[in-house]
């Protein structure tokens, strides 16, 4: 079958390879849509990061470069391994892409998201998103119910900002600061609001952003390019500061920022995964005895997540911008998002040969 | 009566000030000991930095430098101003040395340790504890019982460590880490110990230091100069971490340390006041979901303090390494302290004349 495999630092080639087989306790999927993430442009520009090299294979799976990405996927059920009696074939489900050891204390905790060997399915090896087939144990699979396998795809990156919310402790009547409106500050904003929260604003300076914020449900949007972001956030919130706020950018400025807008004992998650070390004033941390708290992707979120979407409190379709076929993927996929940063949320990609 | 009062960098001077008088509301503490703090020694080296300056008087007391220090007193109840009937003249008390607003957010949720006009008893206005009269407003005298006040100079300490065990959640049976055996580290190692938590490690290079570790009740010292701490703690927690840490050093290095030796999803609680911003590799609290959380001074922890020392949990004894007079706060108190730094911990001042 056709694969979009990772080689190296800005190439990604179509590949022939073998269709993974279906083993004991696994179901085999035919993805019909993945999505690319902003993980598998950072590979691409900028990686090897997450993708085992060959001197460095993934502990769990022995695999390295060259291998297959796509980890935004959902698809429909073709066969199921012995022992797997609770689905069907024809079932549409989403893989929950996780490759994780079982045995450490974090994975003892139920946080298997933070396992001490963690990997993941279209970047550690395992299979991935960008091919017709992938084959995964039967945890991993969720069922989509009435949903289709487009917004099935958006159920990953959606599970990132449910699980950051959840872990915010966000509830209903709270205000909340979103710094960044690319993917992922906007999937954080549009769960903040299927979570209740009474007033988010969101701090962007990019105007086609900006837009998708108010649409992903934004009361306000703050440019900080034009505004004092804090000293606005407090003037919004009756001189308090924001109950929870999200840094979703991996920039010290903003980190900054995000904490200064924190109300006094509230928390500051920061979703954004750094590509160097931030210059903080952990004072403004004492100060006002604010929490920061890291999350990584979800652990546990996915069946919430999916009842979020069927519930209605999202409408994940405002979050695609385009939809290619597998051997668009580099040119109408990567570049795009690489080119028009701003007009594009999500690119899913059909797999089907 | 007489004060040490700070006039500017490096320039404490015993003055004649005004003996206070009662208001209603307020009580008349006859001051019997107050420690010199690391604040105060700040101050003395460095500052003013947290004492009010000529061009910028404390918003709330409008006073400032020359300024009375000190702001861990205990001392005995002389007066009572009209309608406080729930103290008695002779009662042994200690002062939380507070001065707040009482109207902003913070205060309104009862962390008045945040207030956004946040101001101490020695080193803002309103006297200090390195004089004979205090007089506070009857919410912040909380009476000693049977201790002594010798004992009750120590409640400040206490307090801030009783504070920043209590924001970690460390409840028994969890691991804790401290990082540094300073006067905060230690209070922090003493007040883990009191909260029954089940092993506690201590880092710290300082041979004296590493004793007194010993005695706070640390179950482990390590010497960050000879091994890997957050290996060794691992090791020493079946690969762990622990639940939570302690920054009380701000250090960057040590900062790294601590996150890194927190256990996954546990909490890191930065004691410190920085002089500088860090540098800080966030991914450490992301790939791990550790929690940074600031802890300043103690809000509404008193009591519970006095009956931590009360019943037998602590002994604050140990922390006591001088005893001297006003006259001789700077040559005996903060020179020695600046000079001896590993060998003090707390040098009690009686202001009498």
């Amino acid at each position: 079958m056709k694969a979009a495999r990772f080689h190296g630092r800005g190439d990604i080639r179509i590949d022939d390879i073998p269709e993974p087989a279906t083993r004991p306790g696994t179901v085999k999927v035919e993805v019909e849509w993945c999505g690319i993430c902003g993980t598998d442009l950072h590979e691409y520009l900028e990686g090897p990061i997450f993708a085992s090299t060959t001197d460095a294979p993934h502990p769990l799976t022995g695999e390295s470069i060259p291998i297959p990405l796509g980890h935004e996927f959902a698809g429909v059920v073709r066969e199921l391994g012995e022992g797997v009696t609770d689905l069907r074939v024809g079932d549409r489900v989403v893989v929950e892409p996780y490759i994780v050891c079982g045995r450490c204390d974090a994975c003892d905790q139920g946080r298997y998201n933070v396992c001490q060997s963690l990997g993941f399915v279209g970047l550690s090896g395992g299979g991935g998103g960008f091919s017709r087939f992938v084959v995964a144990q039967r945890r991993w699979i969720h069922p989509l119910g009435a949903l289709g396998t487009d917004i099935g795809a958006l159920v990953e990156p959606l599970a990132v900002a449910y699980h950051a919310v959840r872990l915010s402790g966000a509830e209903p009547g709270h205000t909340a600061t979103v710094f960044g409106a690319g993917p992922i500050g906007l999937v954080t904003t549009a769960a903040l609001r299927a979570a209740g929260v009474e007033q988010i604003f969101v701090v962007e300076p990019a105007e086609v952003r900006k837009a998708k914020a108010h649409v992903a449900g934004a009361d306000e949007v703050l440019d900080p390019s034009t505004v004092d972001v804090p000293a606005a956030v407090a003037e919004l919130t009756k001189g308090r500061g924001a109950d929870v706020t999200f840094e979703c950018a991996g920039i010290d400025a903003v980190l900054k920022a995000a904490i200064r807008s924190t109300r006094a004992g509230g928390t500051c998650v920061n979703v954004a995964i750094w590509g160097h070390e931030a210059s903080v004033a952990l004072n403004d941390l004492v100060f006002r005895e604010v929490n920061v708290l890291g999350s990584l992707a979800y652990a546990g979120d996915h069946p919430a997540t999916i009842a979020m979407i069927a519930d209605g409190k999202v409408d994940p379709y405002q979050f695609i911008t385009g939809r290619i076929g597998l051997d668009d993927i580099v040119t109408r996929g990567f570049d795009e998002l690489i080119g028009n940063k701003e007009e594009n949320v999500k690119i899913l990609v059909s797999p089907a040969e």
